[in-house]
């Protein structure tokens, strides 16, 4: 071992003792006669201190020393004359009696700080750099322990880890997969799962009850800020269970995340939501409920007052948002910009404050009266200082439009505590999704999920009516999880694939594995699958997954460290039975 | 939930409560007014009654229940007449009160025993029905304790299980890639990672001091009955260590897998030995230590007899089979069969039978007289009774053919239990092979390893004579794991890379990421990395690791059971940028 303790551990009560420490040279401070070099590992910073009076050749050395050069230190522990209460070790300082250097290094292309002067670029280009830091390693030690505290609690709820393959059948149903191509069966391809789903149903069919696993999954998508080509799940299934036995183990799951690596208690159990009711109170399916400003409709109050844009509308709702009545024309002009924004697409915003002086005033003046607004107010609850939030229009559209606004006015009025968690289970979730350009049904999870059995008579006549066994679990408007209970009739499933618009055929060669396994007595089963890079980054208080990646990708799939991915040998494609065929760029 | 019980938890002591169990129905009998009917689940099997006389409808229904029908059951605990001591709850039964048919099964295609009549190729199809047998179940439920007490001990000596990427750069060198054709880079492909040796490395530099992960990688080889083309690392890599530290605490894991799986205290130290001394005692760089039979050497007691076998051979060498002097003509015909086959090589076999009598009887008695034999003999450290087993030529394939018949040796005599393990350190390996086809020097371990230090003199001059830092742990003959102190200096990384027949440019286009990296202050590092399946399959026992993972893939890289590979959409492969371009059959 090149040391006897970390640049971590190091207190007063060692002062004496004589150490080894090895590191990185995080920098090097020349005081008179005095040299200081910070020195860095995983686990902290440990002054060393050289004399150039007591060795001169030794402080020689440390003077040379550059920033990020790899040392091994022997010397005493000492206390400090002016001590550092910001650092664990700064009590003490190692006064150095010998120096190693085991690496030297080019000067960084960005400075190895918490703020570093590096963009975001160079940083994935010198990830092992930018990994350094210890705000970034800092998340990759969260990921590693939220990991084995998950696998703590269900090992304990006796799950077992299976590692399904990760070269399988491609199912083109849902997103695009990736595909590798078989040498050994020529002009045949594997894909890579977008999730284990079927084999997770299969060991559930092969009765090992419950069973989990961390596992990497892959989507050939466009990629967004959030999404990587490569993730992990921590996906679950269990069997003889129903849909309140799934919430009971997982919401266990997540309190036990919370305690034992947030230490936060939760006592109580997490809310249950139907996703009715989100939709209509917060015009989303993942509500964040750190805040309330719970949707208010007012159809019924503002019809026939000649205000065109309200009358013609299906819908007219809004929010409250307290004490924002002094907002400026530019602040209100700034929402309606929020609201106008093609991906947002309302057509305006309409506003009434709330005055300190009880006055009411309003955008649409014109159309209503003091008591006309008043009785808006009273159905928003809004009290003088408010400021109510008014959009109109298509139900769906203006309440996801309401979301945004919604979202924006807690982000203002700092509503959206990182350091606070709201969690809640979404459940009854629609079965299916109509999508008005295929002019057919989608499943809204997957084809494996079970209708409600009071909802199953309403499958043929009305598809749309029918609700699910499917659940998520939300945490401050973020989903971290989903799932349902499954089917595990055959007749059923092959229902189901007949209405999602799959032939016979069509069904069997996809999933014929699975139904053929119907047939062997399944049993009644049901799970569901975490998002674990979001989970750890809600943990991390992160914007995006990125920072929780070791090696992340970029938006065009791309890891521009190691150059992935590239051009093959033309052999390799030979044996691989492949060409390629470059489309012309029009 | 379904149930209140398991299968496997009933006792004596729970007679007289009323439990819901559900499971699988694994058989039926009638005898007499009564119908047994054993269910299964993952955790026992618990024997239900159904009483004609009680209840004749229920009893119907019982009766009418075939194999692997899925049933609910309430009834009593009461205690059985006749117990069953083979079996955890063979001291109760349910007395039958309520019984639920929650799916039926069809005949499955072999029976779900211990000791099935399936075939090989059936099992795999039905692979869901296969796990229900509980012999191999047990072998991933093994899996999973084992992987939960890695992960327990890595974690508590500080190492951070990181996520390494699955889509990554292609690097040529060594086994084949799988490759992954980019969509959103058209013309250009991921590999699947064959080890994250280069990410681990990287880890290093970035400071992340001890890492692991367990975790899928992937070969695209001619398959043979140990290999997969996905298979599974627990793979590890330390900062500021030297050889004896990573040896230290992998030891440690393996001692703590034997203890807490095993149930087997490991208190001394692995016997270490050096690669040369396990080729010239054993044959082989994974010796089997669960029994001796060193080989003997005795060149130099053979010479000048005029028997022109041993005269004209570099080597001649053997081995003393204990007790064996009684083996008959044929027994001998059989060993000079396997010594003679084409993938052993050796040219003929000699024995020498000792006696109880005391004489010594050779094959080539005709050359040697009774006291030459006597004096093979003592070198031998033979006694009466025994039988040596010699065999002469070319060194090294004249050790790999004995090693073949010392291993056939200790089959024969019952040395190789599965219930004892052997296991010991491989060490001093050397850096290179010399490959006489394409007439130059590959990595043994790979173009990472350090050589040692007192050996770079060499590098230039002798590389054959260089020694690495690189260990294998071997258990029972079979290499578990292994791994190296790396190179950290960037010009002796270079050095290599040119040993190895890289130019500077196809060093940089593969591996430039690393050596760039090695810029920034790279600490002295090493690590191993473990052949999890076959971690597994030597706890387990087992011959081959197909049966310690969950879907396997057979010797054409297929899954028959979901058929995978399979052909992909044209569309798919138009988004692709490729063609299929299968090449006529000669």
């Amino acid at each position: 071992m090149f040391r006897t303790k970390t640049c971590g551990e190091l207190r007063l009560c060692d002062a004496g003792t004589t150490v080894t420490l090895a590191g990185w040279v995080q920098r090097v401070r020349k005081m008179g006669g005095m040299t200081f070099v910070d020195l860095r590992d995983r686990y902290g910073i440990t002054q060393l201190t050289f004399n150039q009076e007591v060795n001169a050749a030794l402080c020689d050395a440390a003077n040379k020393l550059g920033r990020e050069y790899v040392i091994q230190v022997t010397g005493t522990v000492c206390e400090r004359s002016s001590k550092n209460p910001n650092l664990p070790t700064g009590e003490i300082e190692i006064v150095a009696s010998e120096l190693n250097l085991l690496n030297a290094s080019a000067t960084p292309p960005f400075t190895i700080e918490d703020e570093s002067d590096g963009g975001d670029d160079l940083r994935m280009q010198f990830r092992y750099l930018d990994l350094r830091r210890s705000c970034v390693r800092k998340n990759l030690e969260l990921r590693h322990k939220m990991a084995f505290e998950v696998r703590r609690y269900l090992d304990a709820q006796n799950f077992l880890e299976v590692e399904t393959p990760v070269l399988i059948k491609s199912t083109p149903e849902g997103a695009r997969d990736f595909v590798v191509p078989s040498r050994m069966n020529p002009g045949e391809f594997y894909a890579l799962p977008q999730s284990p789903q079927t084999f997770k149903q299969l060991l559930m069919v092969a009765g090992f009850d419950r069973y989990f696993q961390i596992v990497k999954c892959f989507r050939d998508e466009d990629l967004r800020a959030d999404r990587q080509p490569e993730f992990t799940q921590i996906d679950c299934e269990m069997s003889f269970v129903e849909q309140e036995d799934v919430l009971n183990i997982f919401e266990g799951m997540a309190k036990h995340l919370f305690k034992y690596i947030k230490n936060i208690d939760f006592t109580e159990p997490f809310l249950r939501m139907p996703y009715c009711d989100a939709m209509k109170y917060y015009g989303s399916d993942k509500p964040d409920l750190r805040f309330g400003m719970r949707f208010v409709e007012l159809k019924d109050l503002t019809e026939g007052h000649n205000f065109g844009v309200f009358d013609s509308a299906e819908y007219v709702g809004g929010i409250c948002a307290e004490g924002c009545a002094s907002y400026t024309r530019k602040q209100l002009d700034e929402l309606t910009e929020l609201v106008k924004r093609p991906q947002v697409g309302a057509k305006g915003l309409v506003y009434v404050r709330y005055g300190e002086d009880g006055v009411l005033k309003s955008s649409v003046d014109k159309f209503y009266t003091q008591d006309d607004l008043q009785a808006w107010a009273e159905r928003f609850g809004a009290k003088r200082g408010d400021l109510m939030l008014i959009l109109a229009g298509d139900t769906v559209k203006t309440q996801k439009a309401l979301c945004e606004l919604r979202l924006e006015m807690g982000e203002r009025l700092g509503l959206r505590d990182r350091n606070k968690f709201a969690p809640l289970w979404v459940v009854d979730f629609p079965l299916l999704e109509w999508d008005e350009e295929t002019q057919r049904f989608y499943a809204m999870h997957h084809p494996f999920t079970s209708p409600k059995p009071e909802d199953i008579q309403y499958l043929e006549s009305d598809p749309g009516r029918v609700r699910a066994n499917a659940y998520d679990m939300v945490v401050n408007g973020i989903e971290l999880g989903g799932g349902s209970i499954r089917i595990h009739d055959r007749a059923l499933q092959n229902q189901m694939f007949k209405l999602l618009g799959f032939t016979e055929e069509k069904a069997y060669y996809q999933f014929g594995f699975l139904l053929d396994a119907f047939k062997y007595g399944a049993p009644p089963h049901g799970g569901l699958a975490f998002g674990f890079d979001r989970f750890v980054s809600l943990f991390a208080g992160l914007d995006s997954i990125r920072d929780c990646i070791a090696f992340p990708k970029n938006n065009s799939g791309r890891d521009t460290m190691s150059g992935a991915p590239s051009v093959i040998d033309d052999s390799q494609l030979e044996e691989l039975n492949l060409k390629i065929d470059l489309k012309e760029h029009k």
